[in-house]
């Protein structure tokens, strides 16, 4: 439900999308392109940087001369006005960063999931490693904003809580949000890792292009995240994305719908290296896959056969998929990372770009842009620490109405 | 690209938003209840009240005296203060409607679509019907805001102009937004039929409950509408919402796309008629489906075996596609209407609301709700003319933004 605006709402709006232009110019804007790029007034422009100037958000840069006129001194984003930390949970692997204000990573650790520990000991072992990452990082704790945390779905967004996600069987049913802070004494966000991705790329983007686009998450699932108007799009419950029985490849592999051919089971990552002959079952622990996959790669560049047929069907189902979901969303641009695809992309990524074009399903008017995540290896930790840097520093128009009292 | 905000946008904006809420609220909404659901105060609420009183958008209602305290005075939508002209182009019949600023149909008339008419002479056409009904209808032509043309995919947003759509040839390449526009003195709107409707449905509902939601449309072709936080989805040029390719029945029908089973291809009406044995081809004129498909009624009412199968196959199709649509979307609120769901809604909801819980692909954490769509017969025409009233009042955070100069 929409509300009212008054001048209380708009000051606070007009700092914070002051301080985002700020965050997406390394260089720096002067207060003259600031006044221009917002539409403000000089007046109230001066009167927003002195603010985020005094509150440490921002630093006068060196004073440039170029042509005739003012010299001009861009602001600066103080990158180290304040920190956050993402976690990733992932079957194969947690993932701990910490990332400073610019949503620049400045810590990384990870280890495998504990296995068989119970909900209370899982809680405490990330609480622990979040703890000694912000230590590693000299990071001054004060200026922690948050924790957040990428989880695959089902979640349940009001509550916080991992519901059943498959391959995380020790966290069902955990009410995360609340067990993290209350462990950590940090605000925690939890988010599906597709919408925490989506979320750190738009972020980490400086000019906007993602605004309206679509990200396929390739990791021991698949899912799609979607940004529509510069934001994620969560859907009604924060599950947005799951794309996994998406129909591919009629008479393919069964899934456990009953269907054969769904998105998910086609493209697993076990079911790749099962079909290229490198593990003798298409069942294997979560932590086998990561070695496996680099030993897939090593066969795609040796040109084995059976490697260079999986990495094409593997191609031409991305792409089918790829084009039906832009058939429906319009987004024109797609990115595409997760674990899997961080080991694997370089060998699928040809392929990919060179089936985009042949599928025949598509109905869009112009032609399709594909293109690597920007966050790399840290995709869903980066994004999940973005969540937190999200909510408080980006400007919503819905930060301009007048909150409930 | 995101700008700042000051007073002036901020008025224009609450302004908008008290006509908003003033109009979903058929018996009016009195100073004090605005007051309490916009946020803003009793002075702000009182010059804006004033100033939609002054322009003739609001009227006060009757005094209610309703226990004790200060009788309440109701601030009502003045229906009669602005038009709008909605035109639905459709391969089998262009429909006419001028709807008042509540959005009511208050005339509507169609006809069949001038066949092998060249560009000029449909512009003129249409032109000369809307002329016609809005002196009908009796409309001072000064309140008319413009007129909205839904047509289906794909267009192109930037120019206006109809691309092209399969079903309407005589219609490619024009451009249409200006030819009208030139024709009828009036401003034109253009949107693919799927947006409009999505768009008609947002604004014909009072409480909000479709901000996020999806809509599918059943006409010759079918697609879906998108509803993300209040406003339709339009994609990067508009032409989001083709699910026709959506992979549905495998070994199914051929597609044009090369593949058997697309959604579109699936249930088409031209399928079902000929798969119920009455008509003798799969191809028939768009125009000669209407006829065919209320012997279809008929004949599922009378439990016609082949009738009955070609129902529920249907069903289960729909449901299909869905469920799909909603793990992707996580919607839970799905609208469904269009031309050929106003002649078969009524034999196909039993079958799909029975159909929808069985489907095994589903991922959603609540039970989905599929309800018809709230304009019935007129949803991409009165849909087509909420797109210019939607433009003028409805309240949108971006309004809040300082324009660019």
């Amino acid at each position: 439900m929409k509300r009212g605006s008054n001048m209380p709402a708009v000051g606070t709006y007009n700092q914070t999308l002051v301080l985002d232009m700020i965050r997406r110019s390394p260089a720096g804007l002067s207060r003259t392109e600031l006044a221009e790029r917002t539409g403000l007034s000089a007046q109230t422009l001066g009167n927003v940087a002195r603010r985020l100037a005094a509150e440490g958000f921002v630093v006068e840069g060196h004073r440039v001369v170029a042509g005739p006129g003012k010299p001009r001194t861009p602001l600066q984003l103080n990158r180290t006005a304040r920190y956050a930390v993402g976690i990733h949970l992932d079957p194969a692997v947690d993932t701990f960063v910490v990332v400073d204000l610019s949503g620049g990573v400045i810590a990384h650790t990870e280890r495998p999931p504990a296995e068989g520990a119970d909900a209370p000991e899982l809680i405490a072992a990330l609480a622990r490693d979040a703890d000694a990452l912000l230590r590693s990082a000299d990071v001054p704790l004060a200026r922690v904003l948050g924790i957040g945390v990428a989880a695959p779905g089902p979640i349940d967004d009001a509550t916080g809580t991992v519901l059943t996600p498959p391959l995380l069987p020790s966290w069902h049913h955990t009410r995360l949000r609340e067990q993290l802070a209350r462990a950590t004494g940090h605000p925690v966000v939890l988010e599906k890792d597709v919408v925490a991705a989506m979320v750190g790329e738009l972020w980490a983007e400086a000019d906007h292009a993602l605004d309206d686009a679509a990200l396929v998450y390739y990791g021991a699932g698949i899912g799609l995240g979607m940004a529509v108007d510069g934001e994620a799009v969560r859907g009604r419950t924060g599950n947005a994305g799951d794309i996994g029985h998406l129909l591919v490849d009629p008479g393919g592999q069964e899934c456990s719908c009953g269907s054969r051919g769904c998105l998910g089971v086609t493209v697993a990552p076990e079911r790749l290296l099962f079909d290229a002959g490198i593990t003798p079952s298409p069942v294997i622990a979560p932590t086998a896959v990561w070695g496996a996959i680099d030993e897939l790669r090593v066969r795609i560049a040796a040109r084995e056969a059976r490697a260079v047929e999986v990495r094409d069907r593997a191609a031409a189902t991305f792409a089918l998929a790829i084009v039906l979901l832009n058939n429906l969303l319009d987004a024109e641009t797609f990115v595409i990372g997760g674990p899997v695809w961080n080991r694997l992309g370089r060998e699928l990524k040809p392929a990919l770009d060179a089936a985009l074009p042949t599928v025949r399903q598509s109905t869009a008017t112009r032609p399709l842009v594909l293109r690597e995540a920007r966050l790399g290896t840290d995709l869903a930790a980066a994004g999940a620490a973005s969540l937190v840097l999200d909510e408080a520093f980006t400007a919503r128009a819905s930060d301009l109405m007048i909150g409930l009292s």
